[in-house]
Parts: C-alpha cells; sequence; structure tokens
C-alpha cells in the first residue's frame, strides 16, 4: 500500500463536532491520516471523541488553525470539493479522478479541502485551489454529508493505491508506448491490410478506424507493439 | 442514469436510529432508493428524522419487516457485507465488483444485506447471501460506520451506472465476443505466425502468451474477432 503522509484533509469551519468526529473515522478506516481543522466552532469537544471512535493514529495528527491559508501552507496541489455545477475556470475533476491523482503524486504535498456543512466552500477559498473536486451525486439530491464525502474521497485514495500497488506488482511496470509508435503501426497495418487485399482503399468502409478503437481501448505496452509491427512486417515480407 | 428499482438496501437489527437516517440520506445521494429495516431497534425516531434531512424519496419507500427472510423475498440475488477476512466459501467481491454486478444485472432483484453496527451479519445470515462484500479498509482499523458503508457501496452502484451509460452511449451497446470464438481467433493465429516464420515452434518463447494477455485486456467485441479472423484468413491464403 502507499503512503499518505503527504495528504492531508482540511476541513474549514466545521459546526458539528460530530461531523469532525465522523471525518477522523472515515480517514482513519481508509489510512489518510493527516488532519487539520481550519477554524472549527468546537474542538475539543466530546462528540469528536465519541464519533471517532478509538481512531487513534488521526487523532495524534490532527493540527489546528486559524486561517485556510495557514493550513494550506506547504501544499503543492490544492484540491476543493464542491458540488458539481458551479461555475469555475479551474479544472474539474470527480472524486475517482482524484484518487487518481493522489495515488500518483506521491511526491508531493496534496491538500483536499472541504468546506462547511451548510454552504461549502466560499468562492474565494475556491479560488485558492487547483482543482475543484466532485462526487457525482444524484443531481435532485446532492447534499451528501461532509463525513460522507470525506469517506468517499479517502476511500478513492485508498482504491487508487491498491490499484497502483497491484499493477505495479502484475506488470513489474511496463513501459507504455508512445503515440509516434502506435501511429507507425498503424500506418504499416493499413500498408500491410491493403497488400493482402483484406482492406479495400477505394472501399474502406471503417476497417481501420475500428482497429484503431479496438487498440485504443487498450494501452499498449512498448514490447507489445514492437511484437505487433514485427508480425506486420513479416506479413510485408511474404 | 441506470434505475435502481431493482435494488434493495437491506439493515438487520440496526441499534442507532441516527445511523438510519445517515443511510437514508446516503442512498438517497446516490439514487438508491428502496430500503428494509429488519427489526430496527427504534422505528420510527426524531433522530431518524433528523439525520435523513429531507430524503423524501427513500423516505417513501422504507419497509419493516421482522425477519431477514422476509426482506429476502424476491430477491434473486443478495449480497452480504463483512469483514474481508472472514473465512467463506462463498464468492467475495469488494466494493466496486458490487457496483459493476448491481449495474449489469438490471433484470435481477438485488438486496444488499448489512448486520448490525457492532458485529455485523451472523455466519447464519451471510449464509443466506450468494456473495460477500466487503470494504477494502486500512487493515488496522476496519471499522468503517454503517452508514458511510452504505454511502460507499452506493456510490460505487451510481459510479457503474454512469459508467455504463457512457460506454454505452460510446459503443452502442457492442455484443462481446463469448469465449470459444477468442480461442478460436487464438489458435488460428498461432497456425498462421509459424506459417510466417514469426512464430518458432520450437522455441516459441512467451509470444502466444503476452498477444493473448495483449487481446485479453480489449474486451473483444464480437464484430472486432470477426474482423481480426478475417485478416488471419487473408494471410493464411497468401
Amino acid at each position: 500500500m502507499g503512503c499518505t503522509a503527504n495528504i492531508k484533509i482540511v476541513l474549514v469551519e466545521t459546526s458539528h463536532p460530530g461531523n469532525i468526529g465522523a471525518v477522523i473515522r472515515a480517514m482513519e478506516t481508509m489510512g489518510v491520516v493527516n488532519l487539520v481543522l481550519v477554524k472549527p466552532k468546537y474542538y475539543p469537544h466530546p462528540d469528536i471523541d465519541a464519533r471517532a471512535s478509538n481512531s487513534d493514529v488521526v487523532m495524534r495528527n490532527i493540527k489546528v488553525v486559524n486561517t485556510l491559508s495557514e493550513a494550506l501552507e506547504g501544499s503543492q496541489i490544492v484540491l476543493g470539493t464542491s458540488a458539481r455545477n458551479r461555475k469555475v475556470n479551474t479544472s474539474v475533476i470527480n472524486a475517482r479522478e482524484c484518487g487518481n491523482l493522489c495515488a500518483k503524486k506521491t511526491h508531493s504535498n496534496i491538500a483536499i479541502v472541504f468546506g462547511t456543512e451548510r454552504t461549502g466552500l466560499t468562492n474565494e477559498q475556491l479560488m485558492e485551489c487547483n482543482y475543484h473536486v466532485y462526487i457525482p451525486a444524484n443531481e435532485l439530491y446532492q447534499s451528501i454529508n461532509l463525513a460522507h464525502a470525506v469517506q468517499i474521497i479517502c476511500y478513492e485514495i485508498r482504491m487508487s493505491q491498491l490499484d497502483n500497488a497491484a499493477s505495479m506488482h502484475h506488470s513489474k511496470k511496463e513501459v507504455l508506448a508512445n503515440h509516434n509508435d502506435i501511429e507507425m503501426f498503424y500506418d504499416h497495418l493499413e500498408r500491410v491490410l491493403a497488400n493482402i487485399k483484406f482492406l479495400d482503399l477505394d472501399n474502406p468502409k471503417k476497417l481501420m478506424v475500428r482497429l484503431k478503437r479496438m487498440f485504443n481501448r487498450i494501452h499498449l505496452e512498448k514490447t507489445e507493439v514492437n511484437i505487433l509491427r514485427g508480425i506486420v512486417k513479416s506479413i510485408s515480407r511474404l
């Protein structure tokens, strides 16, 4: 499993201490351990401890600060959570893409920021973020509880880390083919298919489109493109 | 978006009404609308309404029954949630696979069952399930809150439905090739590669393994296998 030391969850002006406790527990279940509270309404508070339910690691790592800027000090990538329909110029990604980003950027300090229960992040706060993250919710009822939203985001981080760990294990870090190699393969393939009269250049239908669509669905590795080009070359020599 | 009318969430002997309310809200945010409560400790209860926070659709669809068997009446696929490390003979899938299954089996009645807060489902209850579902949690702290677990499961259902909707839109419901067709393609390919001397049958290395691994990643459609077999046939005629 990947490390999450570079990731912190930032809660801005949370009203209900129970929600803070539930966030702590949600983070602990997914192995995300750094929590920063910006001006919480109550802290400490017995409801926090009750709902956190012995999430010792996150509990030990809580920092409390007065401003969002303080919370973001040292952060290189800042992701602000918001409902999908905000009009913004920033890059908008969903929770799954956020997880992938976190699993990939293991050498960057990442902050994921959640606004108040009632109104979320203000536009001003969102301006401090490089990305906006949304959870694809029911259009008719988008109101995901704060701690549930943190749960989903941390779950996606964990899933991406597990996927990464699994695929590294399986493929021993196979190198992906670059665009150029793949294009050359397609060109060569097209000529050979014409030569063997499988492709009628005067009436190509959608043959090459279909073949490209097929190969594009997998991310071809360098060695795979080499094999495919080798096959095409052997055919062209016949 | 897909329909979730065929899916129901079943909560067995839930102790805290606040959790029931939080489950209702979690479901509503993800558009999963059918909830069955088996012998809840409290129902109705003001905490349920407070935490459900105007989740009207799910609220209207709540059924309360006395036994799990009653709750499962008419269900064709029953998924029981449990921590990963239980020893069972049933198929074990994770939350994402559960979402995929739900998005695929749109013509089956599906029940997803959650046990009590303290102990989860009993072994006897788990025996009534066709699948066990787990959420890949931190090995050192697996204790996901009931409503958070429901949130993740319903989120995965929604994500799979959105993915399906997107890919249906793209591929217009292409029919996947069956195993047999693909095997025949591999056989034919192997013979042709030997004929054109790209494959040395006395020293095959891992050529066919690599090619199969590549094509298996594509999830070939019927028409694609037909094209590939057509190409191989054309080559063998040269």
